[in-house]
């Protein structure tokens, strides 16, 4: 009790870390240089990578956690938190930047994931996190792991924004069918939410010809119960809320000032820019317009005034003409 | 008795050596100049070959046990031991090994498969061999087989540790099953386990329209009644110890000092680096800073603090983009 009271804590302290960035624009930094850009240009808070997520798409390979090293020189040179990634299900990669001090984790989609089977227990871990979701399963399951905040997975490096938007307009309108849900039918909802932990326990079984029983231990120490519990309870709380309990931030392909507000106006608490702002001609006044549309999305005659003569944005891709799906990796 | 005895006895003196490398790093060279690098940095073996499994993958043909001169120049380099590789079921490949001196015979997938019946009767030899396993019914078979050690197959040659990660989440969840199990349910999986020993006499008696009796011989002097008892007690063994009775190192596709580090995190006995070293920007670092990572795997900050400034990993492959997977030689 006086445990679960302490984790709880811990949780609000997460979550009201993230919720501090409610309402801003989060901006993906390769270098010091860039980083100072975004601070200048208000960001509150950027995210340290080895390469935006365009290059990734573009030069292929494995993509993983960023040099350390470079990491820290981003963390000295702005004032503002310092975000990184790990790889999903990557515990060491997540480990180590908590050992350098991050303000926030991104177990992203966009490197390559390391586990097939879970993403991390984020409840065992210090540090807040942020992790991508495509629909209202993935958030909740990501939330009851103990992600502080969750934001669209959307396609990364693409500058297409069509993608955040599918995956905003799901969330919201199962966030909508869980309001008008009684607590016996979001408990059947929890049940097919927890269906992904089963899989390496059902390889198992398969493999072995066992069965697998309800309180057998199948993520960490949890049950497929217990899981199932966990997860009905994060749903309650979101139909009580009427929204994710943990802010829901846009992200994957946001590219233009209109974009940006856009997705505040379908209810984003803020907004992420990957690729957009130095992949166009002009990252300054991109960086700025975002911040000033993301603040002002209210005020369509702002929107328009900040894109005015800002020069091409990045170029990006149709979604029909890509190979690989980023968003598809980690349900 | 006596005779049972004495091979017990070796398969003490074999699983022992293996013992030995237990926390350590074994790490790929195809030349004495790679040897001492590795030595250097602190690689507790080292696997001679020919070519790292990254360069077999992306030349094709087939891949076959290194030049005996190659290898013997490395066993001249060092002084730590040296292991090789021969392919799935080449007996004779072993038996040249052996005749050198090697200290160790790795029955590797990585190496195009000489036989797709059997793997090597690895009891018949007097050096002790490791070989690669995904799930747990390949680590029992190898093991019954005389493997005095297991490693994961992962895939090799990636840089991709996704695999790895698998197949140890796979085999740990199986053992935790395993120790629940009793005797009578683990001798149904046993029976389980000896199907792939099968194949060839299934494949006759269909061809001469004869039957497969319980004691027919399938597997040199082993009916399928003796593979069943023998895998039999391995489980048992699996069952008393919660564990493999041998070593269990990671191995296909860890490619940073994150990586090793997470593999002993998840229960590794020590790990295999193959291309990861010697196809990143900065061998000798990432070969000290692998084996520092390795040894000092439950404190994120070293692993942080040994991965900053190591210059580029090895590229590496998505597992999508693939054509075959190695891992899926050899049952």
């Amino acid at each position: 009790m006086e445990l679960e009271k302490l984790k709880f804590g811990t949780e609000l302290i997460k979550r009201g870390f993230a919720k501090m960035q409610k309402g801003g624009v989060i901006m993906d930094v390769t270098n010091s240089e860039q980083a100072r850009i975004a601070e200048n240009a208000g960001a509150v808070a950027v995210m340290a990578l080895h390469r935006v997520p365009a290059d990734i798409r573009k030069e292929g390979g494995v993509a993983r956690m960023a040099d350390p090293k470079k990491i820290e020189e981003i963390m000295e040179t702005v004032t503002i938190p310092v975000m990184a990634k790990c790889r999903i299900g990557h515990i060491m990669e997540a480990r180590a930047l908590e050992s350098l001090g991050v303000d926030m984790i991104d177990e992203s989609e966009v490197l390559t994931p390391a586990d097939v089977f879970f993403h991390i227990d984020k409840r065992n871990f210090v540090v807040p996190f942020v992790c991508g979701a495509r629909s209202l399963g993935e958030a909740v399951r990501r939330i009851w792991e103990g992600a502080a905040m969750i934001r669209t997975k959307g396609e990364a490096g693409t500058g297409n924004v069509v993608e955040a938007v599918r995956h905003m307009r799901i969330i919201n309108y199962a966030i909508d069918k869980v309001a008008e849900m009684d607590e016996n039918e979001l408990y059947v909802v929890a049940e097919k939410y927890a269906l992904p932990y089963k899989k390496l326990a059902v390889n198992i079984s398969e493999d072995m010809g066992i069965e697998i029983k309800e309180d057998d231990e199948i993520f960490g120490e949890y049950s497929i119960i217990e899981i199932t519990e966990g997860l009905h309870k994060v749903l309650l709380e979101i139909k009580k809320m009427h929204r994710l309990p943990v802010v829901n931030f846009a992200a994957g392909g946001i590219a233009t000032p209109a974009d940006a507000a856009f997705m505040m106006a379908m209810g984003a608490d803020g907004v992420f820019v990957g690729s957009g702002i130095f992949k166009s001609t002009n990252p300054e006044g991109y960086a700025k317009a975002i911040v000033e549309a993301v603040e002002n999305w209210k005020d369509a005659s702002v929107v328009a005034g900040v894109s005015k003569g800002l020069g091409d944005a990045m170029k990006g891709d149709e979604i029909e003409k890509l190979g690989e799906m980023l968003q598809q990796r980690g349900l």
